[in-house]
């Protein structure tokens, strides 16, 4: 089945598709991305299609998520392929603005989320969270979507982006979605495609290691300890550098001492140049 | 003629009642308040009355916009009588949550304007726009007005808050409108209420000095020498302090030396322990 798929580009554009499916009471789901899709976002992208009844797919390397050290210039971008995998998965509008549509000149304002974006991910990366926040309080308001979806990955930006979704009110439902992993247990990402043969090889170890700490705090291991091991057994296996492995408070992000409850294990590390994060659910 | 009129307390209760009012296909103006109204609230009432099939007015004083050291606690408040006098200039809900309502104990996000948020009473109001631009984010979001109605006599919060509009895209039109005065000039605020007799017949030399400063600057005076004429004539007729005097741009509220083009002319004085603020348009 051909679907009916359209390319916009500005804020305005999408309200005016939107705002036609809203007065036909279409609901809406949004999936917000920065292409580059793997089956990562597809599985976002066919949920979305399986609940509403229009599905708005978003493409904005978004950067004020980066810091000036960071890949924003490197990061992969290859709009046409996206678009056209978006049709195949039935999806029905793609936004993707230019910078100068998301950010004018004269832009200033900024979402933050304190606390949940300062630790972790918000200790290593200056200004993501608020980078993060800030596109995606504006992506919500935009699309007015009645669902948005994210993915478990980016398990700590799931927390901020529910945090501020209840806190400014914004009238959508934030659906958080399972990981997928390569078959040797790799999380998905866009990053990925930075990796050499040799890295690709070690890259497993990340996920690997979340489950040997889960394994170890539910046999009794403090989380300390877990971290220790952790730590040098990615070292031992080639990682240059672990930003943090920890055992958290899946709501608050709060460090455990040891996992009498749910927790969260989540990790990042560095393969050579490139960054991977990763998580684990207990 | 006896209008429908209600209070609500939950974020739940306004979106159903303004949802139906949607539904039926009509426009809903916002006046944000923190309530003991007077002739300058009732102005943009009156507006929003004469431009919406239907008229929200919120009542909140919002702890976040004041310092610990400001006048939480002292503020106004006289819900029975501003609830009276709403419905009888024609406003049709009044929205009037508590503040765990709208800050629950878990809540952390807020939204900020660097730049627009940080001179003139940023300088001397340590957090008080972050607190004013989450706060209206929250009142728009919550409200979905088709417009939102405030006083130019807040000039730089008017600023912000059209600067968080348009960067959060939230649809909403805002609407400035000029400010209300007493026979003698004293621009009206709820806060005049704290002045006693004495103060209260010094108090207008604010809107005279603000007056003398802009001839003073349309005749060729640079701005410095008009700032430091205005505040002389503060200090000497009793205020105790001058916060500022200054000529800036209307839109950027950068400093201008001189009033070649359209400017605004704020100030901020102390008399005795009330904090008075007033600007004029050039």
């Amino acid at each position: 089945m051909i679907q009916n798929f359209t390319t916009v580009r500005t804020v305005s554009e999408l309200r005016q598709v939107i705002g036609e499916w809203r007065r036909a009471g279409l609901s809406v789901g949004l999936v917000p991305t920065m292409g580059a899709l793997h089956e990562g976002h597809f599985s976002l992208v066919d949920r979305s299609v399986m609940e509403n009844d229009r599905t708005c797919v978003s493409l904005f390397v978004n950067p004020k998520q980066f810091s000036p050290t960071e890949d924003f210039d490197l990061y992969p971008r290859n709009e046409a392929a996206d678009a056209q995998a978006l049709q195949c998965r039935g999806a029905n509008v793609l936004f993707a603005p230019l910078v100068e549509e998301m950010y004018p000149a004269d832009a200033a304002t900024s979402v933050s989320v304190p606390g949940l974006g300062d630790v972790l991910e918000g200790e290593f990366r200056d200004g993501f969270f608020t980078g993060v926040a800030t596109v995606v309080s504006k992506l919500l308001i935009q699309s007015m979507a009645d669902r948005a979806y994210f993915g478990d990955k980016d398990y700590q930006q799931l927390r901020v982006i529910r945090r501020l979704t209840a806190d400014l009110n914004i009238p959508v439902q934030i659906i958080g979605c399972p990981i997928i992993r390569e078959e040797d247990g790799l999380a998905l990402s866009s990053r990925n495609a930075y990796l050499t043969t040799e890295e690709r090889a070690i890259a497993p170890a990340l996920y690997t290691v979340l489950l040997k700490m889960v394994a170890a705090i539910q046999s009794g291991a403090d989380s300390a300890s877990a971290v220790q091991d952790g730590t040098q057994h990615l070292l031992s296996v080639g990682f240059m550098k672990v930003d943090y492995l920890a055992v958290v408070d899946p709501e608050t992000l709060l460090p455990l001492s040891s996992a009498t409850g749910p927790c969260r294990v989540l990790g990042a590390a560095w393969l050579g140049k490139t960054r991977l994060i990763d998580n684990v659910g207990v």
